[in-house]
């Protein structure tokens, strides 16, 4: 809370500097955001190369020991404080007002603010770039210059928050997935909709043969349904109404409605329908790698973190309501069994209990969200609770995993669906012959295959495990004559994904192109390694390690 | 063409002896259709079991030796011999007059016709089914009754046809589907959205994990690609314009049309773009199980054989111009292996020539489509030619397998396309560094999983080949005592997919359904096979072929 404070008046500071640098500038707004702030910007042309210049104009306004002085003004006095700045005056017809004045800039604003500019550190705020952005975020308006910077209370924090960040940059998964060469964004097909190359269909292969065999042999059944269906299935699962913001238009097909599908769970309840379910079949899990399409505002979109279609590993889960704790309790095991298969260790867990708007009795709830504690409990697992952060539906549990450098990312998450069952009018006949109404459960392990390979590269930095890796072994010969021999290798290794570099370039050029492509080991075979049967090895991250038998090293690996 | 005309004929006389028997009918149109002939009325209220009845009135009408006369009429005259016929006054308005006159039957017909019924042999032909027709095939249009006749020169061949029809009927992959648990299709979902069930998507995974092997094998790179796209992609490639009555109503998204994928095409172009191309590199070869939507008329969808969304087994290879004739070769030896893995061993081949309207010049035509035929003479396979058969953009080859009755189902095809490079771009460097067009193919094998799942279900009436069958072995223990023993079975053949049907029913009602489900392999365990470390086991089409011990069981398979 102090933190915001700070960064929201130093969004002003930043305002009033500006100001003094660049007098004719028009003032946009300028709130505190996560770890910082911004100020928009009209009639203001400069480069990053000028935001050094603001920044010190900043800590010269903080060291003078301003005042943040605030005042209720009538809609007239605003009129005549703003006269020469246009959005503060079309602010003013729709705000209660009052403004604040940081030395000599006013601006518009409800606070709250620091007192003094000696409350912030000058040490502990940097700014760190520019970026275009609409007046309103609405792409009719006129576009502003945006300067974003970031704070904390000590420069410590803001050390470390820049550390993290370079961390993060060297990592980002839209970078590493153009260097290894798995996937393309490409505005003529739209923003949001990846294609898939050669290596990242490979990465997505081994992780969905990985989840086919993983959930098939813990019971699931795997289904394959279309990408489009009639919208009254969503309309009868209430999505329609819920989540309407996130679907794309209707298209008409024979004068009806159908919808390119924003989530599998109507197919799944037709496919359990499409016969009589028995308490013996019970509990029936429903798997399914579905691709879904969800509308994001154009400016959210990320990489493979967010986008507008994406492959769910969806599962449904009908059980009888006896049968939920043990359910929950293999499910949660086994998920996280399969998180840490990929290397994903660390986790913050989250029980999200009863909203104030809910569907079901209270009864339903009890023993749901008592069932996702007993689940917890069971495997010794610590959560936190978020009070009223479940859907309307039923109570939740969600899993973030932490990546390499501490950060969270949402993926798992298991709900159980008080609606569904009920909308659809769902049943399964229980031991004395009566219909009864099974209990759903939605679950998603990775969350989707875009957004966890996308967390993967991050994790890694791109240096997947071996079993991920779409290319684990490159063969380079050392020459024309050794080709042949490469060959001879490459046949040994056949049970790995291997490629021979054997065109006309140096082996050194070569081993760099493999480095950056983060090949896990790269062999280079020249006379001795042709007589020796053997292969000189670079494994990633170690460099040389060295000769070795081609028996040896497939032990090895 | 003769059959043809006695088809039609008898279409006539069909609607003659309708007009005895039914004085009021209204008359629709009759024209001849592959195998047979049809008429549409109106006011006629029948069931199947009235047909003999009218089959009889007709064979009683070729036999009086009829003649059939035409006479050229005025749109007067028209008015008044169809006064109380409005469905033939309609077509009075806008149809080139003549008519044809059989018995007591007047009807507005061009011809040609029999000239007198005793061309007609009357055991030939038979009439089929009722079914619902609009009228004009306009579904704002009234609904007519459409009475079906099949029709051939001789007894012995109509006896063939229908002999062949029931056989087919008995292949109905709709009804083997259900049977087999493998698919449903769910009117609430959409018409031609099959939804695959476990069963089926077993059946999926299977099929496409052999093609991801022996096409990565192959040198194929595996493409992912989304399921919409902008709608100036299919501009730019021309299916806009071409092909739009099969294309949905394009999804605005931020002020841009985005189209569900009629076709994988343009993404397959958007990732070959997304670097520079050598000469060095080609053959480039795209393959993605890519779905995609199409609209059909719904009277024409049909199972799996005929559906809105399909999974292509799609690739796009782009090759130099003096790569074609190789890359083309082995295409289709490559193509014909697969297409025998899967029991077709029977193929039409047609080879398809350049089309009046066409592009690019005169030698590259002659070019690729001597490459076509190289290639069918190299592998010495025998092909018809479709003079003028292909598509505007190149020459191409299909093959359409043969199944275990012999009907012939289009499947693969290999398109030349000198559109596509040239709409888009695209380029390679040669190796004196200059850009050049590549050539591309367009090719599938399996045509879609789900029309090849079809196809593979007629062909294998539902028993489907071991290594196909989504469950291979059932273990069915005696008694409750032998449960254990059974699951122990189950441990030892663990590379197979088995289920362990040990429900509280009979042994002998479990074996019953495992016949209707086609199992390949039904074992059954008491206490002899307990005590034997055996199983007792029925194979599919053989019933009970001894006992066994385990290992022996699993050499044999």
């Amino acid at each position: 809370m102090k933190l915001d404070i700070i960064r929201h008046s130093l969004a002003h500071i930043l305002a009033a500097a500006v100001k003094e640098l660049y007098p004719r500038v028009k003032f946009g707004i300028g709130p505190a955001i996560e770890n910082g702030f911004y100020y928009d910007f009209d009639k203001l042309k400069i480069s990053d190369t000028d935001l050094p210049k603001i920044e010190k104009k900043m800590k010269e306004i903080i060291r003078k020991d301003i005042k943040f002085k605030k005042k209720k003004i009538s809609k007239k006095e605003a009129k005549k404080i703003f006269k020469t700045q246009p959005y503060k005056l079309e602010l003013s017809e729709t705000k209660s007002l009052s403004i604040y004045q940081t030395g000599d800039f006013i601006d518009l604003c409800k606070g709250p603010h620091v007192k003094s500019s000696k409350e912030i550190n000058p040490n502990a705020f940097k700014l760190t770039k520019l970026a275009g952005a609409y007046w309103k975020g609405d792409e009719k308006n006129k576009m502003l210059t945006r300067i974003y910077g970031v704070a904390f209370e000590t420069k410590k924090e803001l050390d470390k928050y820049l550390k993290i960040q370079q961390e993060a940059e060297k990592r980002d998964h839209r970078k590493l997935g153009q260097k290894l060469e798995l996937f393309s964004i490409n505005e003529e097909v739209g923003a949001g909709l990846p294609l898939w190359h050669g290596k990242g269909t490979i990465l997505r292969h081994i992780i969905e043969n990985y989840l086919y065999e993983e959930l098939t042999s813990q019971g699931y059944e795997w289904l394959t349904t279309p990408h489009i269906g009639k919208l009254s299935l969503w309309k009868t699962s209430g999505h329609w109404d819920f989540y309407r913001e996130n679907i794309y238009a209707p298209i008409k097909i024979d004068k009806e409605e159908y919808l390119l599908k924003p989530m599998n769970c109507p197919f799944h309840i037709k496919v359990y329908q499409s016969k009589i379910r028995s308490y013996k079949d019970l509990p029936i899990k429903f798997a399914e790698l579905g691709t879904v399409y969800r509308y994001e505002k154009s400016g959210v979109l990320h990489g493979l973190t967010r986008v507008r279609g994406f492959t769910q590993d969806d599962a449904h889960i009908f059980c009888a309501p006896d049968q939920l704790s043990n359910e929950l309790t293999s499910m949660l095991k086994y998920g996280l069994k399969i998180l840490k298969t990929f290397g994903f260790k660390d986790y913050e867990i989250y029980l999200s209990t009863r909203p104030k708007k809910f569907m079901g009795t209270l009864k339903m709830w009890q023993k749901a969200t008592n069932s996702l504690k007993y689940a917890c409990d069971k495997l010794k697992l610590k959560y936190q609770t978020d009070p009223e952060g479940g859907i309307f539906y039923g109570p939740k549990i969600d899993i973030k995993i932490k990546d390499s450098i501490g950060r969270p990312w949402q993926c798992s998450t298991f709900q159980i669906d008080f609606n569904l069952p009920k909308a659809f009018n769902i049943s399964y006949i229980d031991k004395k012959g009566k219909k009864k109404e099974p209990i759903l459960i939605h679950r998603a392990l990775l969350g989707s295959l875009e957004r966890f390979i996308g967390v993967l590269l991050e994790h890694y930095e791109g240096a997947l495990p071996l079993w991920l890796s779409p290319v684990q072994i490159w063969i380079i010969p050392v020459g024309a004559r050794h080709k042949k021999y490469a060959k001879e290798v490459e046949k040994e290794l056949n049970l790995f994904r291997i490629e021979v570099k054997d065109e006309n370039e140096t082996v050194s050029k070569k081993i760099r192109q493999g480095e950056i492509q983060k090949i896990p080991y790269i062999l280079v075979v020249g006379d001795k390694e042709m007589e020796n049967k053997s292969v000189r090895i670079r494994q990633r991250g170690k460099g040389d390690i060295g000769e070795m038998k081609i028996d040896k090293f497939i032990d090895k690996i």
